[in-house]
């Protein structure tokens, strides 16, 4: 028995799918917006990686994580050219089915290994969770800037940011509580994807501010 | 009598009041395109820290300054809920209106710490305003990029941005004759908040580049 | 015959050039979205300096190039206001024109130093021709994000950011192979410009992807 290897195991596991449904749902934003093969692109390169490049530039940490791993970009350009060459459009509802859950794994992983990173730097709390978020939306959000969208995850009112928030909290609390490492980046996950899942299963809704213009 | 305290604690309190008025037209441009309570509480903070932490990226400045002193932070986050909670559409004008003097104040104050810690780092003159200029107003342009509109201090011909730069060179020109941090950071407000009172009192406008297409 | 120094010299020109050339097509975007004096003059530094600035966040580097040369900046501002007091509509397309090879000599040399600092730094190959890219193509991504489009270079179809990607990937062989400095970068340099010129002069097209919604 090697727990700790079978978490790493499965962390990498989940980083891969993560980051290829990142780079998917970059690759449909672009096609939706009649991008060409350039920009489809350069669009699944930043859904992927953008959230992660901004907590290494806000936490001062190089080599970026692209660059220690240059695996990943030769993945998600693989992973585009192949999707261009290989999705019609007809797949795209299918398609988008089937990132949902891979999509909330790394929303959950990401958040916490942000929060996690923002903590052995020393951060405060707050703003170590804040971090995490920004770790596994913001790729999402520079998608739909460079789309000319206002990002989805700010209007749609389904719980996202929010399920990564709670994990981030998950974390520090688990930290605080003297859980390892691998302990605390478990839980954070965890109750990023179960509140992730809940939200989609029962439909919650997060309230917006009604406004008579 | 101690002059240099007291201007630390007036700092302290344009510091406060800036920041909230910064985050209030987050607030307020988030409901005006009907984001979520996630959205609205994101732009808020994007509207408040985004020009202090890009200045601190481009300085290359750790901690930032929203991790230093999270209590901004704890505060936006109170201050974005509570206006949700608090404010009705009926509210907006009055907000707009009342916000005009600390937006002033926290223009002219960031655009002096801004340019001020650029001289301290050794950047030349002009680099220094230019930072000042962002520090000051690139939490609105932020803003303005997410809420899916053209930043309206590049647009509006009203003189915002040109006020903070030329605070911006009375820090410089204080700097140069030598006179104490205190007294510049005062000097670089004082222009500041002058020239965009006396813009809005006057109805001063920029000149736009008229163009037939 | 000092062909060291000539070419030193070559770059420079090159340099200022395209540096013209990116502020003044920040500048035709901008009047053409009629922002106001500020606002083309703020489009203008960001289309300059966006790609290299970003370019110097990702690789850790200070100070930034235009802190380090800030004539850079003197010569935008000077420009852009020339620019406002003496076009006209008139001007606008004969200025495109103009700027097209400018314009092309700047995606070559900033796509190659970008490469060939990135490699200095020690970053693996294809992260390094992505941040050539990023270098060459991101102060007109910066430039369209602001004024609300789509970026131009991810939409058009004609080959740009292909054309400096390929230069990156020569500055990378060169280097592989041995060469001086100078000469990858000049390789580099001459394989953009080449591939730019020939997409221009054939009229190639990009592939993009057909999608029915």
């Amino acid at each position: 028995m090697r727990p700790a290897l079978d978490l790493a195991t499965a962390q990498y596991i989940v980083e891969v799918a993560a980051t290829a449904a990142f780079a998917a749902s970059g690759v449909m934003e672009a096609a939706r917006k009649r991008l060409d093969a350039v920009g489809v692109v350069v669009v699944a390169c930043l859904t992927a990686f953008g959230g992660g490049t901004l907590r290494d530039l806000l936490l001062d940490r190089r080599p970026l994580f692209w660059v220690q791993h240059s695996a990943y970009l030769w993945g998600v350009f693989a992973l585009s050219i192949a999707a261009m060459v290989a999705m019609r459009a007809r797949h795209r509802r299918p398609t988008e089915q089937a990132i949902v859950w891979p999509d909330a794994l790394g929303l959950g992983l990401f958040a916490a290994t942000g929060t996690q990173l923002a903590l052995e730097t020393g951060w405060p709390m707050l703003a170590a969770a804040v971090i995490g978020v920004v770790t596994a939306v913001f790729g999402g959000v520079l998608r739909d800037i460079v789309c000319n969208e206002i990002p989805m995850t700010f209007r749609d009112r389904r719980p996202y940011a929010v399920c990564a928030f709670a994990g981030g909290w998950a974390v520090i609390a688990a930290d605080a509580l003297g859980a390892s490492d691998a302990a605390a980046l478990a839980a954070g996950t965890v109750v990023t994807v179960a509140l992730r899942g809940a939200a989609l299963q029962f439909d919650w809704r997060i309230p917006a501010w009604r406004i008579r213009d």
